[in-house]
């Protein structure tokens, strides 16, 4: 429960899905994608991993633009997730592995500017409670 | 570190984020989403915040299809997702709150089957590490 914590909110956003697995999920004026099953390779739509995938690297990688506007650095960075399903003996669960590439520094300077990103996007703080999240530097 | 942990893999899918928050992130042979800064409005883009919604909002209604379906139950589970950026003492923070509602059962019935769809959907239990996430069961 955070109701304790002070926050200052700075914007929000309504989605839904009423139609399960194979269907459409929405924004009320606004996206709206084709939803079906991973497994399902004759169907042509998206699913909960790319989706997560796509929210994921676009937030670290924002982060990323940031820091390297802080640090007078061109914008290079490049984030590329990938989302695994498995079955374990909890159930379904998704492996999350984000790879981060910086390629105008060093591979050293690059360790330090992923882990600032790391420490500082949204939704990587939401998913470093799990550990099915990682996340690693690519060398150039 | 889940290393010890034993899994059958079912599925896998690469994500790409290579502009940052302003340009695509994209899926190979797949979805491609245009993406800009939430709080700029006159830009067209989704955004982190609407995707993590979406993946969120489609995992949970499609653990409800399941469960339904194994409770011999037709499938009326709908899930809306509202998603907040705040910003605190730590920076920037997503505030995600899943609201389910179950219109063909009694409440208390749709707590029980909302529960269970909590600790089964994969991207629910990612998110469970953090106090940020939160579930409710609306009232029909």
């Amino acid at each position: 429960d955070n109701s304790d914590k002070k926050f200052r909110k700075l914007y929000e956003t309504d989605i839904y899905n009423k139609d399960g697995l194979n269907g459409y999920a929405y924004v009320p004026n606004g996206i709206a994608v084709a939803v079906s099953n991973p497994r399902n390779e004759t169907m042509p739509g998206t699913n909960p991993e790319q989706l997560l995938g796509l929210s994921l690297s676009t937030c670290m990688n924002a982060t990323l633009q940031a820091i390297e506007r802080e640090n007078d650095l061109d914008h290079t960075a490049e984030v590329h997730v990938h989302v695994t399903m498995v079955k374990g003996t909890d159930g379904l669960e998704f492996l999350v592995h984000a790879m981060v590439s910086i390629p105008s520094v060093s591979y050293e300077r690059a360790v330090e500017l992923t882990n600032q990103a790391e420490q500082r996007c949204p939704v990587s703080k939401l998913l470093s409670g799990s550990i099915n999240y990682t996340v690693e530097t690519l060398q150039n």
